[in-house]
């Protein structure tokens, strides 16, 4: 009854090119391609200025369409996904060099690493011997050779193992498997990306570079370089670039912004993070039964609300204050909005937004100029 | 490259059926199939014992599979859906009795709406007296009759009229418009679901009993009866069930249950919400590299945060203490989990949890027994 291939307009896919902004049907994820493109191009002359490679995080996106935008004018080299079957989708659409910045440790998820491994440049996180061993078992048998970075806990708290001697031991224990190659460190700090004050920021982030050298120093006296230093992310990344350490950067919501990195600098009188607003929920007034509130049809299936409610741009005075699952909540002081009026959400997080979604729409000038799927959405494994 | 019609295990499908529990991909998620029927059988007793029907939310679970074991085991007469691709991806697949409990306003949208009213009795929700001549245009044109519900606003301050003369005046309304029948009315309290206190609940039922009382009072004035009043949520349902005015029940959680309502009574030595967690994230530790915290591997992406972080089933001191998008953090003060242990979480908030997921997977004994797609995944239209 459903055709698989051509995915009906309204119902499975909210544009097409061509169609009027306007007409989209919503709620919908819809790219402000001018504002998506100078993002591009700002982050390019950044990290040319700086001499390090870009290597955008496609986790925020997961979209092979923004990806080859990110190549062709915003100077990506590569990217970085958190999956296995994340970069598989990838692949399959033209992407060919992705480090997986993240630990890959069950048997299944490691036989597909490899398999992908011949299809494309691919890298892995590796922070403990143990997943050492099961990694160059299962390249040996698939008879590929796997570039790994050791990853370190920088402050995070999350993956990584300890800066110095502990990473160094994991370095040598990658250079000594068959069929791994060890290419480097990764060393990402996630919360210093969103702390507001700028001092506890630079603080954060000279901390994380004092671990990164006394573990490059250290892996030194094992005989080994690190051709890689990989990490940074939408709120930190000038400090990396200006590093002289790390060698690329993966950074990735950069290309859309978010409501948490908009406001993010808020505190300290500094400039906000360098990048527009370009990606945006667009959603309709489906209820405006009382006066002073309105009802929108973009809820928690819409837009992700961990980091926060999403704003509402262009607003008069209207503000999006409460969620449910279909159903945002809008007051609406001065009666600005009615039945049927469209409005535009900076989503609060834009990577799990991205992921609610099947389709980004992009336009410019009004009009739909894309449609790229979501390629990875929902690529959990 | 990839088989549209057959999902590949461990890339697009976690589990296939006669899997072990052990051996499904991570994460995925789990139900717990005697957990789940067991809720399903309670529900209809409560329901058959008090005389009222049972209209399950499939909002809850969007799946098809999950639907026919409602009606199947669990007394369910019909559905609601929140979206006209919800209801139809359901129709799809032999659905077909569903209120849209929620408004549907856009002219694309509307259209679908009469299509599928052609297909299964389908209801939909009205609040606004622009939206009944929209609706009544459009059914014309498809020559269809849609029986319509008057949504109120029963003190959540989302959707509905104002109670009484208000929502009297859209009963009228439709009455009056050519191919649209007026069936009653919609009063769900969504906050009051949530609401700690034994007695703030009670209060606020009764207030919501007294609005619709008035509104069914006001429409008797108009020569209209309410043949259906549907409301009540996993949070309240045994008070609409004995209210001896409600007709029948929207409630949708209770299948599966959440870390949300199961914290809900907590307060005032109150007997908890009577269903047992049958639902799962089902995780593995991808990173033990530091002692205290182990690391899993489902994050943001992998359950929702809305209604607060996951809880650990069977944690033995460990907590899921916080979450990135593909990472869920893990304090284990007694050192209980390492590296490939697989974990049991329950999500916060089971909808958009779901929506999450292109599958759900059942399980019995510790063997894979059903894996039903989740039908209307990202059905946003």
């Amino acid at each position: 009854m459903v055709s698989v291939n051509k995915p009906r307009l309204g119902y499975e896919v909210p544009a097409q090119i061509g169609m009027a902004e306007a007409d989209v049907e919503t709620p919908a994820l819809v790219i402000n391609l001018d504002a998506f493109e100078r993002n591009l191009r700002k982050m390019r002359d950044i990290a040319k200025a700086h001499g390090v490679a870009l290597r955008a995080h496609a986790k925020a996106h997961k979209s092979a369409g923004v990806a080859h935008q990110q190549m062709k004018i915003g100077g990506a080299h590569g990217f970085c996904c958190q999956k296995v079957s994340e970069a598989e989708a990838l692949v399959n659409e033209g992407i060919d060099d992705i480090l997986i910045s993240n630990q890959i440790v069950a048997p299944a998820k490691i036989d597909r690493l490899m398999q992908l491994a011949k299809r494309a440049t691919l890298r892995v996180c590796v922070d403990d011997l143990r997943n050492v061993k099961d990694l160059s078992t299962s390249a040996q048998t698939h008879d590929v050779t796997l570039g790994c970075l050791v990853e370190i806990d920088v402050g995070a708290g999350r993956c990584g193992a300890n800066p110095g001697a502990a990473a160094g031991r994991i370095a040598s224990g990658i250079d000594a498997a068959q069929n791994l190659r060890f290419d480097g460190l990764q060393a990402y700090h996630g919360p210093a990306q969103h702390f507001p004050q700028a001092a506890k920021r630079e603080a954060a982030f000279a901390e994380m570079l004092d671990k990164v050298k006394a573990t490059i120093a250290d892996i030194k006296t094992r005989g080994l370089d690190c051709a890689i230093i990989s990490g940074a992310g939408t709120g930190t990344f000038e400090m990396e670039a200006a590093s002289g350490i790390y060698t690329e950067l993966q950074a990735g919501t950069y290309c859309f912004m978010d409501a948490a990195y908009m406001g993010v600098r808020t505190q300290d009188d500094q400039p906000a993070v360098p990048f527009e607003n370009a990606l945006f929920v667009a959603s309709t007034i489906m209820s405006a039964a009382r006066s002073g509130t309105v009802i929108c049809d973009a809820g928690h299936k819409s837009h992700a609300v961990d980091s926060g409610l999403p704003l509402l741009f262009d607003a008069d005075g209207a503000r999006y204050v409460a969620c449910n699952d279909e159903h945002g909540m809008i007051d609406d002081p001065k009666g600005v909005l009615d039945l049927h009026d469209r409005i535009r959400l900076i989503p609060g997080h834009c990577d799990p937004t991205c992921n609610l979604h099947d389709y980004l729409i992009g336009v410019r000038n009004g009009v739909v100029e894309t449609v790229w799927p979501v390629t990875a959405r929902g690529k959990l494994l």
